[in-house]
Formats: structure tokens, sequence, C-alpha cells
């Protein structure tokens, strides 16, 4: 058994005995902006890495399975989405592959720290290449406020692109703010948001939905996919259907790494255990 | 970032530069066996865990994944599978997923390490719930050489339930092996071998399903699960079809807690990146 040592980045989840590790060859960068720890690495093996109060936000090597399924899903899904809110998503990542649909009119995206983007413009420039978009709108506020004073029927698509539900970010998590996201959505809106380890967070993601449910949208759907660099490796994203849940999706013509037609049926499929209602 | 102690067991995957820590709380069984080194720890979030050479064989948490995908998909593609021989697989959690199709009639298997099994028997129980079903036949003797001497059309089922590709197991890898597999399948017979991180090992799962086919079979087809435990988190099997592939599966109403109808489908979508021929 190796030991770690200073050159190994360690995310420990205490709540379930395990941590994953990623070997670092250098530090980019190090602040402490208005709301976290801000760290970007260089790794060995995961190209680079951005930290936010010491949780791993994203690597170069396998971002690209969570920003797709955040996004191609739920676009098509919606028959005609032209309005898009992105409530988080400093990274640029889910911009960029929103921005490949190019029957898109208008992505506002509301992103609480301006470093982050920062951050990801400068050592992660891949997923930022569409930021200059002229349909591109990049605001640097609070997601629920901004929400909360939206012009109700705004937006088609709702991305919660945000970290855990702790601090400041547990407002995302909340009734409340699914109302907020209800009011703001178009008639055949769709709202989607990370939701967290199937493994680890059953009860969240379920109690998630509930939530979603009571805020008034018709219907949920979880999306499952794997995700290397989160905990279990395993990650769910949550669909929330203003009208029916569409029947079926439009199949688009986008360059992905990921997602296809065929994934994002399996996305769909549930786990026997989190059919039951047994934890 | 908090440091790793002796209180966890890290496995390191040098060549990714990544590794994966459990926390322990106490050592149940430490042996050198004729072919590996045995470990069986009680952790504090994954239940009881079995190393072979320093390797996570599986944990009490999340091995019902990789058990059930490594069983019931084949099984259920099938038409009428009666015999099935299991090579490796000395924890006996394929065997019991095995057995509980009811129209199974005698399953083989043949693991080298026979103290696997006394361990999986002493500490994983519930593995072995049905090593003593009179429809089931234990071995310890190589797989290899079994398979090689076997009746030719003897098993509709052959299940490789490996470690990685290194040393002694390098030979369940091998072309010669894949060909006295088909050689010991019955006219619809199936192969199935656990085949890497899709994330990882793209190019290893390629080659072995090039294998596969230049041994004779008609067919591959990727299965892609989740594995909490294994490198990357996402893990993979290779199917392999002595006849045409079946265009359809049997539902079958056994307990799971992940496989089900829809799991069946959607493990066989194939990522974007699969697809694609560069790396």
């Amino acid at each position: 058994m190796k030991l770690m040592t200073e050159k190994w980045f360690t995310e420990i989840y205490p709540d379930e005995g395990c941590a994953l590790s990623l070997e670092l060859s250098e530090k980019l960068h190090e602040e402490q902006t208005d709301w976290q720890k801000l760290e970007v690495y260089q790794t060995t093996g995961f190209g680079r890495l951005m930290l936010l109060d010491g949780c791993i936000m994203l690597t170069s090597r396998d971002n690209f399975i969570y920003h797709e399924m955040m996004t191609h899903p739920v676009l098509c899904m919606h028959p005609a989405p032209e309005n898009v809110l992105i409530i988080g998503g400093g990274d640029c990542g889910c911009l960029r592959e929103v921005l490949k649909h190019r029957a898109i009119k208008h992505v506002q995206q509301v992103e609480l720290d301006g470093r982050v983007t920062w951050a990801s413009e400068k050592y992660f420039p891949e997923l930022c290449a569409s930021n200059n978009d002229p349909r591109a709108e990049l605001s640097f506020t609070d997601g629920v406020s901004f929400i909360e004073q939206a012009e109700s029927g705004r937006y088609d698509i709702i991305i919660v692109d945000s970290v855990d539900p702790v601090g400041q970010a547990t407002r995302l998590y909340d009734k409340e703010f699914y109302r907020a996201c209800f009011n703001g959505l178009s008639n055949h809106g769709i709202l989607v948001a990370q939701s967290e380890s199937p493994l680890f967070h059953k009860n969240l993601i379920q109690s998630m939905q509930s939530r979603m449910a009571d805020a008034g949208f018709k219907g949920t759907t979880t999306l499952f996919f794997p995700q290397c660099t989160y905990p279990s490796g395993w990650w769910s994203a949550s669909m929330a259907f203003k009208a029916d849940r569409p029947s079926n999706h439009r199949s688009v013509d986008i360059e992905t790494k990921y997602y296809n037609n065929a994934i994002h049926l399996a996305a769909q499929a549930m786990p026997q255990f989190m059919l039951n209602t047994d934890k």
C-alpha cells in the first residue's frame, strides 16, 4: 500500500468512508474569492483540475460527460427551445454545450462568483470557447434572486449547474427556488438540476424531485451517467417538466464525446434500487 | 486537505494518476495463498472489503452491480440457457445470481484459488448463499486448461469473472482462450467477460472484442455500468455471440438491486467516444 504524499490532492467523502485522489504536477492558481477558495492544478492524468473549497469541480479529462448530460438531454426533450437560463455553471462548460444547438437564441448565465469564470477562461479555455458568442450573456450575481425577479415565462430551459447542497448553495435545492424556476419557465419549460450520486444520495434525489413536484411541476425524470471525479463515480441530474413529459425527443446533429441518441434513452433507465421505496 | 493515514486502504492507478481510498475499521484476514495475497477488512462505509494483491476485488456495498451485470444480461439474451461455466468468480457472487434463474440446470465454477472462496464463505456469506445449491459444482483448478479440455458444445453461457489482465490472468484475455470458449459453447452460446473501464481502457475493450471476433464469434456487444470501487467508477463487460446476436431478450422475474428490463437495454448504449475510432 503506497501512501499519499503532498503530490496528491485527496477529496474525502467522510459520510461514505471513501476518498478520491488525483496526482498533481503543479499548482497553477490559488485565491480566496469573495465566496470560496478557488484552486487550479495541473494533474498527471486528468489534465487540469479546479477545486472550490477543497472539492473537485471539474477536470479537463472527464468534464465532458457532466456538461453534455446537463444540457443535451433537456434541450432535445423540449420541442423548440430558444431561451436558456444557466444558474451557476461558472466554468462555462454547460454554456458551450447549449450554444452548439443552432436554434438557441439567447443564453443567460448567472454565476455568483466571477472569479470561477475568470479562472476557467484562463485555465480551461476550451470550455469558454463560446463565451463571446453574441447569443451568450454572462452575469455575476445571485441566481436565486435573479430567477425570483425574472419575467414570468421568460425561459424555455433552466439549468442548475451548482455545487453540492451545503452553505450558500442549499437555497438552490429549496421548494421556493423550484417555484421561482416554475414561474420563470415558458409553457413547455423544463428545469434540470444536478442531483448528486445515485449510490450515495438516493434520498436527496428523491426529496429534490418531491420538492419539484410540490413546486408545481407535472413530472420529473432522473438522468444517470458516469462521472469519474465526483463521489462514487456515478452521478445524476433531475429534470422537471412544467407541462406533460414529452413522449419523445428531437435528435440533433451536434458534435459530442458522450451524448448521442442511444445514450439519451439509456440515461433514463432507473436501477432497481431507485424504484424500491426502501433505503 | 486531510492526509491519508494507516486507517485507510488506498489503491493507486499509476497509469491514470488517480487513486481510490476506503476507510478501514478492522483487519479481518491476511494470508499469502499459493497464488496471491488475500486480505479482508471491515470498512466504515462499504461493509467488508476483499483485496487480492492489493487491488480491490469487491465490497459488500457495491458488488451487486457488477455481479448482476455479469450474469443477468447474458442469461436473458440466450433463448434457453441450462448449463453455465464460470471461470474465476471465486467470491461466488456471480454463481448466486446465475442460480436465481430457475431454468438453469448446472453451473460449473472453476476458480484457481480456493482460498478466495474460503474467505468469501467466511466474510461474505450473503454471496455464498447458493454454494450448496445442488445445481452448483465448484472446482478449484486452472480455468484455461479446464475450458481447453471441455467437451465441445457443453456450455450455453461462459462467464469470465477474472482479475485485471496482469500476470497469470493475461491468459484469460488471449485469442486462444476465446477460441477454447467458442468450442466449449453450444450453438447459441454466449461468452461474457469483464472488460475494465470505458474511460481508462477503451483500447483494451476494443482489442478484446477484436480477439473474440478472430476466435470465431459472430458478433460482440459491450455492457456499461457504474462500479464505484473499480478504477474510474465506471466498468464494462464484453459479450461475444457464437450465433447471430439475439434481437431481443427474455424478461425474467428475479429479485435484483440494479438490473431490470430497462437497464438491460440501457447498458448496451455506446457512448459517442466509444463509437469513434480515434483514441
